[in-house]
């Protein structure tokens, strides 16, 4: 039987889910795909776990001071990287490390953090035509929300004309919670900090900054795009007050974090803002930590995808998804 | 260049919107797939045309008596199969000895019509995998709202726990009519046929036996069931009263005929009926022709889907992406 060699870097809350569901998983890819599938390594950033032989569930709880970094990767002699690790899209890193190196020795390579594909896209696009490596990135696109998925396979042939998207979770949450209960974004910070759904530095979520790095994939990685963060408009929520709000409401109207897409003149534009929607409009019922997606095209109308999967179990379960299309290809 | 030819069978407003669809997307598959597509043949029941170097728009108005069935097809030289004729689930005709023919010469068969696949799915299959023809049925399923896709594709690795749609177009626009405005089934039913929005013999959309169906392709091709039109329990929606909508309305629900699958000791359940959903549920909101599924599984939580695609255009553009799923297996 063939055996596929796999490494995580990256090893916070989502890739510790994604390491499990694989290993949950290894009876399945014997069986769909022939495959004999084996976790060789896993890092964080500072310390990591290696086995030739595959690691089980109950080695992933201690981890190893050193064992970490691009060589150690390189080192474990994985076929498929899957990288989790945090990310910061100004830099690229710590995750650019890893997929250059990994992309560059013709490794498959699964991506779910964003930081690298929003910095340097065109360049792994360009290492991965270059090697074969496969590069995916369902995890890191919108996670079980099917996106990138739907422009490449579900809508093959027709023409997307726009897309708009409530594409952050903690956004819509927040916006919910003062919407529907009449608070201000301090309090509905507050609170979604204290019940963990928000994070202690929120400004990458509130200021707009993660929608529009998931925009930007979507046009780059969906669209056949290139756009830089420097084209993208960007407006967060952080000063909408609730007196705004409460004058929406009164005209029937709900207020979203929206990224848009869309065509001008042959070339792509893209937009993070607030947008209302009247109560007829699905967008106006997107509730809590969902996230929906809206796109139009020349054949197939409009099309309007809402998703609710729980995390970090949904965004492991979409990089687990891109596993096994590289599975298939490779296996076939 | 490869070449690849196609034909359709069945030459109403899908087939023909499908011809021309195909036509004006040839430089698209010189360019994606390096294919030079030709269609060489079209046949309605009775008549039809035919050219070795591939026809031409112009050509697709006037067709020749005699030029119809199984054996014309055959001898078009066709790779590809395109099936769009009326459907019959009870006989599985006319399209079945199209299907079963061009499935057993090996030929690739994308499938728009329902009926065969209902009435012999296991048959057709089964044709599919002893000749190695690829057998694809997009267009049948639900047309441009993607549903068999998401859970092959966008799903992958995940169990599907449940599925809910509704799924059939002329009922919902009944309903929706009979709700929003407080007529009657008949009254809504004439207005509909007067629009052209129902067929003169309704009977088949507004006894559920389209959802019907439609849901049974979903269980068996999309979930790997094998499930025959006597395990559904099928309800429609001819006998609703406007009086019962009333009751409905002041307790602030909607009426939806919705096919539902699930699970139940390891066996696949399938059933259609009117359900009730309040304002706040999504499926309340699917206006007029629009469609909509809810697909749970374990990994990625609920995801729904609502779709808004214009006929025949949509359905066309549906049997079209499959088209070009298969041209990316025989072209790579």
């Amino acid at each position: 039987m063939k055996t596929s060699r796999i490494a995580i870097a990256g090893f916070g809350g989502v890739g510790r889910a994604t390491a499990s569901l694989l290993l949950s998983r290894r009876a399945r890819y014997r069986k769909v795909f022939g495959v004999d599938v084996r976790l060789l390594a896993v890092c964080g950033s500072r310390s990591g776990a290696k086995s030739p032989d595959g690691l089980e569930e109950e080695q992933l709880g201690t981890l190893e001071n050193g064992l970490s970094g691009p060589a150690f990767i390189e080192e474990s002699g994985a076929d498929i990287l899957i990288e989790a690790g945090p990310s910061d899209f100004r830099t690229g890193g710590p995750g650019l490390a890893y997929i250059r190196s990994s992309l560059s020795a013709g490794r498959d390579t699964i991506v779910i953090s964003k930081g690298a594909l929003v910095h340097s896209g065109r360049e792994l696009r360009e290492l991965s035509r270059g090697s074969g490596a496969i590069l995916k990135l369902s995890g890191a696109a919108a996670a079980a929300l099917p996106t990138i998925d739907l422009m490449e396979h579900s809508f093959k042939g027709c023409e997307v004309l726009e897309v708009e998207g409530i594409l952050n979770a903690t956004t819509n949450y927040l916006l919910d919670a003062m919407t529907t209960r009449g608070i201000g974004f301090d309090e509905a910070l507050r609170e979604a900090q204290l019940d963990g759904f928000a994070e202690a530095d929120p400004r990458n979520d509130t200021e707009g900054w993660d929608t529009a790095c998931k925009l930007l994939l979507l046009a780059n990685f969906g669209l056949g795009a290139d756009l830089a963060m420097d084209d993208l408009t960007v407006e967060g929520i952080q000063s909408l007050s609730a007196d705004r709000i409460g004058a929406w409401r009164g005209q029937g109207l709900v207020p979203k974090l929206v990224g848009r897409l869309w065509s001008e003149n042959g070339a792509m534009r893209a937009k993070v803002g607030i947008q209302t929607y009247s109560l007829a409009d699905p967008f106006a019922n997107i509730r809590g930590k969902n996230k929906a997606i809206r796109i139009v095209t020349d054949a197939m109308g409009e099309t309007l995808v809402i998703g609710s999967g729980k995390e970090p179990l949904a965004t492991a379960a979409a990089a687990l998804k891109d596993l096994e299309h590289v599975l298939a290809v490779r296996a076939g």
